[in-house]
Formats: structure tokens, C-alpha cells, sequence
């Protein structure tokens, strides 16, 4: 049963392009993390928090990916980091189209 | 540009296949919403939380309709809604496998 992490913090930038050239490095680090199926990178200038939305392949692995980027973030200087962890009701959302094929 | 929505709210049941059952006249509704690409239905027993992660065309309508689910959850009494809403950052989120192919 694949785990979705939920994960946003209070972010000053880089926005965009310059987020992307930035952390460039980080992504190719998080694309090897055991577990992880994928992540979508999130950013919103406007109200100063950026984040990620990540689907692993169980709950341990997202547990320990959690705590280790917890720190990474708190490292980073970041004030304080939200999280929330959840399975995903597949039936509903292969109903809603989401991009799970081959998950279940 | 896609925008992303994070939705979450207490939650009480039911779950897994019975919350499919009970729910599936609202994904089959949701999926006809203007602009949605997909939507991610979630639910934590454990916290007791549901909620969902949505990507949409552009933010208007991700805006609309946030405007019209949050109403609609208040009035199912869902006490609080939590949402937030987020540009997708495409080339961090191609490095780590996100299935956004072809929206860009």
C-alpha cells in the first residue's frame, strides 16, 4: 500500500528556475531514497512556503525519509516544518484520474 | 503552469472500501470539476484525517473550487478544512519521478 507524505515549511526562495538550479543536487539525492515512488516539488511566493508532496512505496520507508529531512529542513534554518502521512484510497482516486497505475 | 492543492480535515470514517463505497458519487463528480487533472484521495485512520491532493490546469479554477469544497465539507460538519495551494516547480519535480508528463 503505497504512503503519501505531505510536507510544507516557511521558504524565503530561490523561486522557479533559480529554486530549480539551486537544489538541483538535492532532488538527485532524494530520487535515490529507498522507498520513494516520487515527489512533486511545490513553491508559493506569495505566501513564503514551499514543500513537497511524496509517495512511497510503504510506511517505514516514509517514516525514516520524514525524520531525516525534518532534520535536514530544521539544518537548513527553516523555522519549523509541517508533515502529515496518509495511504491513499485507490478506488476513489483511480475514479479522480490520479497517476497511481501500477501502484496498487 | 499546474497548481496543486493540499487539502486535509478531520475525519471520522468510514475508511478503505467502505469509504469507497460511500464516496464514489463524489469522485465520479469531482472528476468532472473544470480543470482538474487528478485528484489523490487520502485518509489516516490512525490521526483521523482525510483529505486530498488535487493538480489543476491553472489556478482559477483550483481557487474555485476550493471555494465550493471547503462550503461542501463544512456543511457534511467537517469542523476545519487546512488547505493550501502550490506551483508545481517542473524540473525538480522531473528529476524525482513526479507523473506530471505532458503538463507543462
Amino acid at each position: 500500500m503505497p504512503i503519501l507524505l505531505q510536507v510544507d515549511f516557511p521558504y524565503a526562495g530561490p523561486w522557479g528556475e533559480d529554486m530549480a538550479q539551486a537544489m538541483r543536487g538535492l532532488a538527485e539525492s532524494i530520487a535515490q531514497e529507498p522507498g520513494l515512488l516520487w515527489k512533486i516539488w511545490t513553491e508559493n511566493r506569495d505566501s513564503g512556503e514551499a514543500g513537497g508532496i511524496y509517495l512511497f512505496t510503504d510506511r517505514a520507508d516514509a517514516e525514516r525519509y520524514l525524520a531525516m529531512h525534518r532534520a535536514r529542513l530544521l539544518g537548513f534554518g527553516v523555522p519549523e516544518v509541517h508533515a502529515k502521512l496518509f495511504e491513499v484510497n485507490a478506488p476513489l482516486s483511480a475514479i479522480d484520474r490520479a497517476p497511481l497505475a501500477g501502484l496498487q
